[in-house]
């Protein structure tokens, strides 16, 4: 399909498949980077979209392409956000608008969308264990494609990304591990890994450039005996502490870093690296953001921006006050009155609202990298000494710590506060990243309490019940806004009391945190119709579940959380295990995958919003007016 | 308490507490180091105790509590298992023989134990998070304390422990890490830095000793900052595999690698090294079994032995047919069947039954250290290019992988078969080890099948289902024993299909697996009195639960798993869903964290045991002959 002679896309309008880029000769493949990224630009100018990422790995991507036989060869993306270029060069660069949205494109690789999705992916650090187990498959079935993966320096500092390195380097399976070094996650990029690299990136044959690169591949020809007998003999590793290199420590050859955004210069030598026996990673240093000047100057904010003036990058900073910044406002406050109290993040100060929090408190706050393991490991290590931690978390993330919580933190009954944002269902993001388990998994943990707080008074109300108690705490809060409140505003409650927001005893509805919104619009004007704000999932309130077990007709529970598992199961646990007998309607996220949609679309198809309450409540006998 | 002058061990009879141990001069430490060993052989020949690992620490513990100040000073032993000399030097001398049983010591460190137990642990690679919590809190209440942490190789191989280090290397907080390498973990170790490890050890200065470990020490006072500048200055890195140190790398300082039995230059170097700002890591070449020839000769055996004569180490091999094994034969099996069956292990041959397995078939066995994520998402890779690989793993160590259950392989529906081990109780290994929740955190994922084969030709059955149909299975079974069946049983099972065992419809017994021993005993005889083999518990026999719901009088449900969001709250969710009504009495683990003690005594008090049964039919009106 070629387009107009005065297309802004003329390369790229000749690609249809990998197969079409072959056909461009080297140095034309610097024009084909620069017209992905404008293209890339254009489509995120609509906002909620990863920029800045898929602009630093554009060139990469390219020259995989060209070099690589993809869906043959498999070509796996870390995280997968960053691979808008990927997807432009494999067919899908019309439906491109449609990214992140009901029936689109998700805005991450996925292998159901497209035979070049190696991975279906979302969370960070898995490519390398998956991709060790491919060259491992192929292997064990005699097969000969070939098996690259790009991981970014920030998916590097996850646990299992470098476990799965080491694993590499001991299987010795023919692989090409492209380190994307951008010196980032989301936020500045942390751990001590990161300083080494920044240490290889200054010396001198990192600017020789091609000259440097290709005399390395040479050498990489050269048996590896002799180098590792010279090794025997060294003795300079007893202390030694800046002058080495953990890729090669671990059996991965390492060549670089070279430039990210020489195109050429990488198709090059991916060519001679990608055939080599054993694993070999190819560090580039790229730039988030690359060849957008107002994305490369402010790559965080250019990570996920909103809508913007591609030409100008004029965009206008948004108003709205989101759950996330009720909780870093909260916990600023908190730690101005507690010395005990101490926040760490894996790699989400932006997320999870703490920009200001960590100007406020710098050193009662840690960053422990892409790393969800180690920051609630550390937390219990904290909470073992005195402190009072709150580990800020993403629901789909915390479900890596889910040992950690159990094992680390239940035990012992540590006095460790989950502030779990991004709970129940996240809408573009997908399936991937909904937090509709957490109630779920946590609840199995013996002694782990759970509140699902209305609004951010009763975030408040339960940070500040949770710092005063002992024990683990589980405050988990949905994707979205919320309306911000007073400081100094600590409402009191008592962990485990629920409270009824509408009188009614016909049907009453329990629902707790982003699911009472809901219940409270279907019930509106209804008579006889109750709803119970069931803010706490763990314990429940047993008292009033016993009174209403007695006095209503039926019981409707609704959750923003799968079924299986959730708080209509742990109210019929309940009522059965006291022998309670009340008709009970469980409504929550059904036991599928569900695809990215905006929130409401999913929530409307799974039945637990106003409109489906009241269709629930229409069949429960209740008088409920048409059309309302 | 002094004993009588002939005393086997007249130094440690002096040592009630750290404290007494630092009256010692440095020349007596080598003869109580030997005065442990001695006691821990005798503790463990009554046999299911960590022995030979305990003798490789012990020297490396002496000398910590020579140096540091427990419980002021925290002493954090990764895994626990090695701690036995910690335990006898810390006042639980008395105990030892107590240890692994009800109401005696616990097998690891527990903080509820001792107040010299920094942590509570039993999972690997948990301490140098734990240690960073610690120092980062010492640092933040403004205090003075030591972190010491004791990690494994083996334990090192684990992502958490890597990112741990990468996050050590970066905060720059004071501690010690003692790196008690003995190339093993269960089995031999795994892993690009195994290797590297080996690489150092035959370095000349390792055999110099003493001179270089001092000369070593020495260079630490140097500023960091002239080493620094030398490393910008150096062209090494582009390519060289071997010549490297890794730890450096993560910018902790790294001494070693030591001769970890000269308990008196252990000692020396720790004094040394503790209270240098900045994390330090010791390296220290230790022997698993140390001083016991047989020991060191085969420390895989005696990493966990039964029953030995300590003079001879003459034992009786088991000849019990445990579950592991299986497991193991089936996929010997299996695999001779089908080119695409594969087995991945983390770190667990011997446990998993995999020893016969991994000769059989070398070329489709991995084990990827101590990494179930890796373990989990290799798996996912292996099963996109075309294998069908079984991911052999215990249940408590597959909560380390949930995620990776959840993202990387439930997704995308994937063919990946758990065969789940120690499932339940575990007894002896007690509340870190119970293997109580993975009913309730698997069935909360959408599409993954749970089976619970009662006996060995059930288990084959359920693994041939899985490796002939598309999708995840888990399938789960206990510590112990069953009956061996013939080769060659592969008997077919449709899945979601239960099984009825005894007839009666007054009360109907719903359980599998290990539950449904006791649910056969304590029915046996008793008519009207219904058994149903439950042997599936996603998806349910919906078929069959429509059926019981009308006919039966009431339901029992019995696992060996936690009751909140387990299998009994599948059969409630269900009821409900469908409107049928029955009463249901749910049995299985409370919602507590369940102490070491047999497996047996553990079901009695939770009420799953027969005899609790028992009591409950009683109580639903079943006329039970008393004392049967």
């Amino acid at each position: 399909m070629e387009r107009a002679a005065d297309s802004l896309t003329p390369l790229l309008d000749g690609i249809q498949a990998p197969a079409d880029l072959k056909r461009l000769t080297r140095e034309q493949l610097p024009l084909l980077s620069q017209e992905l990224r404008d293209e890339i630009v254009r489509v995120c100018s609509v906002g909620g979209l990863h920029l800045a990422s898929s602009l630093g790995a554009t060139d990469v991507i390219v020259a995989l392409h060209y070099v690589l036989n993809s869906p043959r060869d498999r070509i796996l993306f870390d995280v997968g956000h960053q691979a808008y270029a990927h997807k432009m060069l494999t067919g899908r660069r019309e439906q491109m608008p449609t990214i992140k949205k009901e029936g689109g494109l998700s805005g991450f690789t996925k292998v159901s969308e497209s035979e070049h999705d190696a991975i279906t992916v979302g969370h960070a650090s898995t490519s390398l264990a998956n991709a060790l187990g491919m060259a491992v498959a192929r292997d064990a079935l005699g097969q000969d494609y070939r098996v690259a993966a790009v991981i970014g320096d920030g998916a590097l500092t996850g646990g299992m990304a470098l476990a799965a390195l080491n694993t590499i380097g001991d299987m010795n399976r023919r692989m090409l591990i492209v380190l994307n070094d951008n010196e980032m996650s989301i936020s500045e990029n942390v751990g001590g890994l990161n300083k080494f690299m920044r240490g290889l990136q200054v010396q001198k044959w990192f600017q020789e450039g091609e000259g440097a690169g290709k005399k390395a591949v040479e050498a990489v020809s050269k048996p590896l005996a002799s180098l590792m007998s010279r090794a025997k003999s060294s003795t300079r590793h007893f202390f030694d502490p800046a002058s080495v290199n953990p890729f090669a420590a671990m059996g991965v050859r390492y060549v670089g870093p070279v430039d990210g955004h020489d195109v050429q210069e990488l198709a090059w030598l991916m060519e001679r690296l990608v055939d080599l026996d054993g694993p070999t990673i190819l560090h580039v240093v790229t730039k988030k953001g690359k060849g957008l000047s107002y994305a490369e100057a402010d790559p965080i904010y250019w990570h996920g921006p909103g809508k913007f003036d591609p030409a100008t990058g004029d965009f206008s900073p948004s108003k709205a006050y989101s759950w996330s910044n009720a909780f870093g406002d909260a916990v600023i406050e908190l730690a101005a009155q507690d010395p005990r109290t101490f926040v760490v993040t894996p790699a989400m100060r932006e997320g999870s609202g703490l920009v200001e929090y960590s100007r406020a408190h710098p050193n009662r706050y840690l960053d422990v990298g892409i790393a969800e393991e180690v920051a609630v490991t550390a937390a219990a290590g904290m909470a073992l000494q005195g402190l009072r931690p709150v580990v800020a978390i993403y629901s789909t993330f915390l479900q890596r710590a889910y040992d950690q919580v159990l094992h680390d933190v239940a035990i012992e009954n540590l006095n460790v506060t989950f502030a779990i944002d991004r709970a129940g269902i996240v809408g573009a993001d997908g399936a991937t990243h909904n937090g509709v388990f957490d109630l779920s998994y946590l609840r199995s943990i013996p002694g782990v309490r759970l509140g699902l707080p209305r609004d951010a008074a009763e975030l408040r109300g339960m940070l500040k019940y949770a710092q005063e108690h002992d024990g683990p705490f589980a405050i988990r809060y949905p994707r979205g806004n919320t309306a911000p409140v007073a400081a100094g505003t600590w409402p009191t409650l008592t962990w485990g009391e629920w409270e009824r927001v509408q009188g009614g005893d016909e049907v009453v509805i329990l629902a707790g945190g982003k699911a009472l919104e809901y219940a409270e619009k279907a019930a509106a004007g209804l008579s006889g119709v109750g709803v119970v704000n069931a803010r706490f999932v763990k314990p429940l309130d047993e008292a009033m579940l016993r009174t209403l077990a007695r006095t209503a007709c039926a019981l409707v529970t609704v959750e923003d959380n799968t079924v299986v598992g959730g708080f209509g199961s742990a109210v019929l646990e309940f009522l059965n295990a006291e022998g309670l007998q009340v008709p009970v309607r469980v409504l929550g996220i059904p036991d599928e995958f569900q695809e990215h949609a905006t929130a409401e679309s999913v929530h409307a198809r799974a039945g637990i919003d106003a409109q489906a309450i009241r269709t629930v409540l229409a069949e429960l006998g209740v008088d409920v007016p048409l059309g309302v």
